[in-house]
């Protein structure tokens, strides 16, 4: 039994207020591979590259026990492309340019080995390709994530409330959460979005934590407070592959052990974010996360008598 | 051995997307003594009001063991006024009006009877005000806690930084976090704080929650998910009011019990919302606050193991 991770591989330029990237390799199924296989392996990958692509990107995933069996090379196209430029309160940011390139005509094979899926983690794309993995599966996995954008919610609606009704976990941020239900409060969001098929939904506010929502319960992750948020790129991603990662390890889909999986997440995300890309995510080593996840536990834990 | 209180005592005419209120009682010291009458007695109260001020105000706080004898009743003059309109995210207002009428002269007078001062709360006044209640206090107390805003920041810098020297706690808003200290990362913006006098920080931020800084500690309060926020007004000095209220009733002033104090002033701060003015504060009961604070425990528990 396994992960499956359905995202771009693809090169970011990235500008904030601490510096400027060259083009680097990013992607959300990147990150999030990067992310979950430090808790769950085999990680099957389901993407799409240009001939532009690192293969040494490929084998240095493959060595950390991300099959590469499901990724598409196209060798005489180029990969996706993104640059953007973060403003300094590192939360928004301009696109700058946007080069569709492989993902313009991205049609998904699952192949044969990755029928044993038990967690499909969709990362943030075209619904039509999400929906499209998701109707090649011939069992329906254990679990079923979903990351979408507002992008989305403009120009393919009628795909994205399809794919809704096929999912266990939506990821969000608050305003994708505000757009996609018409409601200010995040509660109330949370109730409209989970009538349209999700029983859970993740509402991701950054440096402000996030949000675990299902049926009437609700669970507060925080967000370690940071000195310095150099690059938030793939930050989302990567909480998406230490949230799956974590509940793919500990095959537990109990609300109970989400919010362990959004603390997991939320550990991840706060090293993303320390460099460029994913420098940080690279170095990592098992005790780093462990003392990352310490430092939530003792971030949030207090102790009080009533009456 | 007691809690001063300083703070006004006023007039509010309060629109939010929900509603709009009458000429409404508020005022700093309002919220806080209906806040942190809940946990200790006597509260001993220091404000000003005009001859319009009903007197059965004054009585009903007198009931719940909040000392009337610091309050300056000026017949022949207005009580302070403010209204505001709230925008669509709660988090954000514009003032329509301000007559500071009474406050606009006001040299609060320390009674005799308040030197067995204990705790004392510093409501957001002028600095000059807050320094004058310091200055008349013949033993220091064990624990100074000051709240302020932007508005003292551009108009009266130099008395709050005189003002921050002789104070523990300082309560902010994210945005006056940042502006105090010319640094955008919070992190950062709390060292820059603490140099300049406090040793602890609490950095409130609405819907988001608070920080709680002391040294290299840091705590991070939820905020509890509201399907209305009805109306803002008084929340932060609500949350002062069970933080303080807190201490005082444990008379504990370490890290760990700030915590705690936190929770309770985040708990308080919910009920404040729910409806207009001070409404919600004067119904609730010993058991609706218990109840609330069950609520956040439950809304950050989480239990991970490592490895």
């Amino acid at each position: 039994m396994s992960l499956i991770v359905v995202g771009s591989m693809a090169f970011d330029a990235i500008e904030t207020p601490f510096g400027k990237s060259d083009k680097i390799v990013g992607g959300a199924a990147t990150y999030i591979a990067w992310s979950a296989s430090n808790f769950t392996r085999p990680v099957k990958q389901i993407s799409v590259v240009g001939g532009d692509f690192p293969r040494e990107e490929m084998k240095i995933l493959e060595a950390r026990g991300v099959s590469m069996e499901g990724v598409q090379v196209k060798e005489n196209e180029k990969s996706f492309f993104w640059s953007g430029r973060y403003h300094l309160d590192m939360n928004t940011r301009d696109t700058l340019e946007t080069q569709l390139n492989v993902l313009g005509n991205f049609k998904p094979v699952v192949p044969d080995s990755y029928q044993d899926c038990e967690f499909l983690m969709l990362g943030n794309l075209l619904p039509s390709v999400q929906l499209s993995v998701i109707s090649q599966l011939k069992n329906k996995p254990k679990l079923v994530i979903l990351d979408t954008m507002n992008f989305w919610m403009d120009t393919a609606m009628a795909d994205l409330e399809k794919v809704l009704k096929k999912i266990d976990v939506l990821l969000v941020n608050d305003a994708e959460a505000r757009q996609l239900s018409s409601h200010y409060s995040l509660v109330s969001a949370a109730k409209a979005i989970m009538e349209m098929g999700p029983k859970y939904l993740i509402i991701k506010k950054g440096e402000h934590g996030a949000l675990l929502f299902n049926e009437d319960k609700v669970f507060f992750a925080p967000a370690l407070p940071l000195e310095v948020v150099f690059d938030p790129t793939g930050a989302g991603d990567t909480f998406a592959g230490g949230f799956i990662g974590h509940i793919a390890k500990t095959k537990d889909i109990s609300f109970e052990n989400m919010k362990s999986a959004i603390i997991v997440g939320s550990a991840m995300a706060s090293f993303c974010v320390e460099k460029f890309g994913t420098t940080r995510l690279r170095e990592l080593k098992r005790e780093d996360i462990d003392n990352r996840i310490h430092a939530f536990k003792e971030l949030t834990k207090f102790d009080i008598e009533l009456g």
